[in-house]
């Protein structure tokens, strides 16, 4: 077998692996899933899983990145900039809102949020590859609002993301609220204008 | 045995396993905490355990509010109330952070966060229970602001106490980021103010 045989092949283990793990944790939810099935449903051995990934929250770490990059596979990634931050965090949140009910993303994302919470080693990875590439987006368009005098000179950035997107995060994580365009209009409105009246 | 008797043994058991699993979910970790370990520090049988609680997941939950009931045993929660809505807030967010950064609790309430994620039933067990008078509790503080024309008067109060806390507890659970008391101020600052800028 020529190298670039072997490449290819390996390239189509690993496809066949993250897809039979992001289809599994769908159907049986994070806690059943295991090495074993994933392997048996991408008909490799546990073997060949074991030697590429330390564990299966690693595993669909990837199989996340994978789906999330054919997703959006146009190159650099940016938030909509139009000048108008207040409706273009609106169509963001929206578009979260969106996925975030969807049946097919629910149990996956579930799974990696709370991996994180307990897999310190996950969440370095997590934080390097997704949460802080994300977090440099999310900045880039605030420093572009900021420039143009729609944010405070002062505001922290970072905190400023947390505001806008953490509050989505946790009502999606603990149900505790409907997660409807409407509720990301007004988080968007009242991060923006602050709790105290403006006069 | 009197039944009077008995009803002591049974609090006297139902408190020995629930510090038996407050303390082992801090030693082992959720992932690795089981019925029998509980039972066997504990001192009871597996039995008692299943008796009472549907999973390992409904002990802890009950081991928390048993922890929680004995740090405030003061009558009604409530939040400070001086009439400055600004120190009162970053008083409790200082306060939320010396917890979360106190290792007694750091893992049996990242355990209780996760396990919520994954297990609706516990979830909703959460949200009576402890999340839903929490919550009732902090809109009570912001209620009594807006009164003083503190707050703004169309303000969502539950989108209010989202902002506030939410992007704490993120960073917590993420570990995105340092928690000071530094951040907790600012936090409080750019929630009441907003991210655009005041004039």
């Amino acid at each position: 077998m020529s190298s670039s045989n072997a490449s290819r092949r390996n390239e189509a283990s690993r496809r066949a692996i993250l897809t039979a793990a992001f289809e599994l944790v769908q159907e049986v939810g994070y806690a059943k899933l295991s090495i074993e099935s994933i392997a048996a449903r991408a008909g490799v051995g546990k073997q060949t899983i074991y030697r590429w990934w330390p564990s299966k929250g690693a595993v669909l770490f990837d199989a996340f990145l994978l789906m999330l990059g054919e997703q959006a596979d146009t190159g650099e990634p940016a938030l909509p900039d139009t000048g108008d931050l207040e409706a273009d965090l609106k169509t963001v949140l929206r578009a979260t809102i969106e996925e975030l009910n969807d049946p097919r993303y629910d149990e996956p994302m579930r799974a990696l949020n709370t991996e994180i919470v307990h897999d310190p080693a996950l969440a370095a990875l997590y934080s390097e590859r997704l949460d802080g590439p994300m977090r440099e987006m999310k900045k880039r368009r605030l420093r572009s609002a900021q420039r143009a005098g729609q944010l405070a000179e002062d505001l922290d950035l970072d905190v400023a993301v947390e505001m806008v997107w953490g509050p989505l995060l946790n009502r999606w994580l603990q149900r505790s609220g409907a997660l409807t365009p409407e509720y990301a209009d007004s988080l968007v409105e009242t991060a923006l204008s602050g709790l105290r009246p403006r006069h």
